[in-house]
């Protein structure tokens, strides 16, 4: 039988689900802006100058010295035992080491999260604007994602009771949010947990930028205040390095034994090699000495974009915030201008940022757009800074008479 | 306010398919088979003395002299460019790197496809018996899966024209399969894809075992026969080691862009290091030099279980194949006997293995157990299946007279 003998299959017929499936607006951008020469706080990149290279190097020898098959073998979907001891016991609350569980990065646990809670049709909701990777996550399992109203302090709390319905849950970021950096107050915190308990709404609170506060450490989690009421999700990409893919869950037994299975069925177990490295790097409050010079380095990332900003864009009508910690910071044009057209325009002057409209479960505002300042260096920033007011001011719109 | 003055948030309502997802079977016995004593044939875990240790110390060297922070960081969701570039090399036929996505381990390819080809109750069309994982991968997307009659020589074609019907794809894995051992031949494989191309029916192609032929290389993969109308599957884990997770798929124009999105959504990339390190470790034809001394010593192991086979059980009414390589063979217990209720008289008698009924998508034969003859010392297999024919001999059914 000769292979040409018979049209080729043609019968690739896809879910449904993928229909709903869509590049990564963000993704495609920065394919964009990796061409040498463009200044980008569009990636939501660590800056490679904290990872603890060093330290990996003599992990890698020490584990595979001491170990070498055990670590290389497969191993617990649940994760390796000491390093879900080391995550509990860094946590600020009572953590048994049996609640956790080892992800591929967090952002397999937003997927574990999806497939465990979320029905075709089921009500999500979400900040306003919130992380683009959770709604990419979540978007598989076809969840009505409802965005609740929010505002500097995060979310609206008297929205949530509104909107809350029949919602699986709410996914929140509290601290030094992505996309916004702005970080929950300790008020809203506690108005937040109070709605929750009262009607019984699930908290999935995401965590990943907690420890790279600037001046004072961010409130206490929502899970510590409501643990029965919350999933936890922790992760170790900003803290060590992130192509490392470690991040956590921390559940509650009432889902506890699900998102194992999930987890299980996804990809059998994280790397067991990647997670002893961690344990070992870890070892002697490694994090206590690491952590603090991310804090400084970011902190003054973060000045100098301030500073660039305030000196670049201060006669314009540009709005943007002082994040306490984490990332990013986020701006707001001036009325009129739309971030997503004004991009191609200010990768002409060799400078990029991701429109902010890709966040927004529902209607998004155009004017936003969101800056990293941890992957530009000081000198970067205040060039990159210079050529988007440039951009800004030549596409200022007519304003009529 | 004080969080005792609420009742705990009871909010949890799960999605309908966490009902379907079940801890695996094999999963909680290989627990109770863990401890100290036990010679387990249950496990699907390679040899730990295959794994190249020296190999992975000098790469983990390497690779973070060499560029230390860019393995560490984030990276593009497809995979690493050279990593592709050697497993497309290495593929018996024209694959180009772009059609390459690595995986987390190739039972996170099994989870992409699901995602990606099946709505709640899509047929699916699955070898009789099926590999496990594949099962639980694709149960939380809630398929109707049908099994497929199967005999030695792989799936029966004729049967796969008579249950085509509108099923999205059919699932096999033609090498040494997970349960049987059993290799799909030449004949069954021209006559699949001429049914498959026939009725435009996509197949998914897992191939993790193929390279651990033991006397000759096994048929060439449906995929090169037919690339357009199938996914392929395939894994690092059983040629280097799993505890890296790593694995790949390959995929035609109309399935691949939505794989990648899925797999961008499901954990952002694999780890990043993790595929340097392989690369580092493929280079000047390593596996070339490696693969051939695991073809050995599984050889060797195999016939260690076949010699203790022959020698223990050919008074007894017990059948099992001899497989052409990989890990496993099939062994059917005499009639009116069950694998699963005998399981724990053979744990009493420090001997394990995993009842073949978990993996059967339909009516089960409850007769069939696995054996993986690849973990165990060549010592330990003659010891644990002298203990496992003395099981059976204490067991046997009393027959009338």
């Amino acid at each position: 039988m000769k292979r040409d003998d018979l049209p080729p299959a043609t019968g690739w017929t896809l879910a449904r689900r993928a229909e709903r499936m869509n590049p990564s607006v963000i993704r495609d951008l920065l394919k964009v802006t990796e061409r040498p020469g463009i200044i980008s706080f569009g990636g939501g990149l660590p800056s490679p100058r904290t990872f603890p290279v060093a330290a990996f190097a003599e992990a890698c020898e020490r584990v595979l010295r001491d170990d070498g098959p055990g670590a290389l073998q497969y191993a617990s979907s649940e994760g390796y035992g000491p390093l879900r001891e080391a995550i509990a016991a860094r946590l600020p609350w009572k953590v048994d080491p049996s609640q956790v569980l080892v992800t591929t990065g967090s952002q397999q646990g937003l997927d574990l999260v999806a497939k465990v809670m979320i029905d075709t049709g089921s009500r999500v909701l979400v900040e306003t604007p919130t992380y683009l990777g959770a709604l990419q996550a979540f978007a598989p399992m076809e969840p009505e994602a409802v965005g609740v109203a929010s505002d500097g302090e995060g979310i609206d709390v008297a929205d949530v009771a509104r909107q809350r319905g029949d919602a699986r849950f709410l996914y929140v970021l509290p601290n030094f949010q992505n996309p916004t950096g702005r970080t929950m107050s300790e008020t809203r915190r506690q108005a937040l947990v109070h709605v929750a308990r009262a009607t019984a709404l699930p908290i999935v609170e995401d965590n990943p930028y907690g420890d790279l506060w600037f001046d004072a450490p961010p409130p206490a989690p929502l899970t510590a205040r409501n643990p029965e009421g919350s999933i936890y999700l922790g992760s170790f990409s900003k803290v060590l390095a992130p192509g490392l893919r470690l991040g956590y869950i921390v559940a509650p037994a009432a889902v506890a034994p699900k998102l194992l299975q999930a987890k299980q069925a996804a990809d059998l177990h994280s790397p067991s090699f990647n997670q002893r490295l961690v344990v070992e790097v870890l070892r002697d409050g490694f994090l206590d000495r690491h952590v603090p010079t991310i804090r400084a380095l970011y902190k003054a990332q973060r000045d100098a974009m301030l500073a660039a900003l305030q000196r670049e864009m201060q006669d314009l009508d540009v709005r943007w915030n002082a994040p306490d910690g984490g990332m990013f910071l986020w701006v707001r044009l001036p009325a009129g201008m739309d971030a997503m057209a004004l991009l191609p325009k200010a990768v002409e002057r060799n400078v990029a940022y991701v429109p902010g409209s890709a966040f927004y479960a529902g209607e998004a505002d155009h004017r936003t757009l969101r800056l990293s300042f941890v992957t530009a260096s000081q000198e970067q920033i205040a060039t990159g800074i210079a050529a988007l007011a440039t951009t800004i001011r030549e596409n200022l719109p007519v304003r009529p008479c």
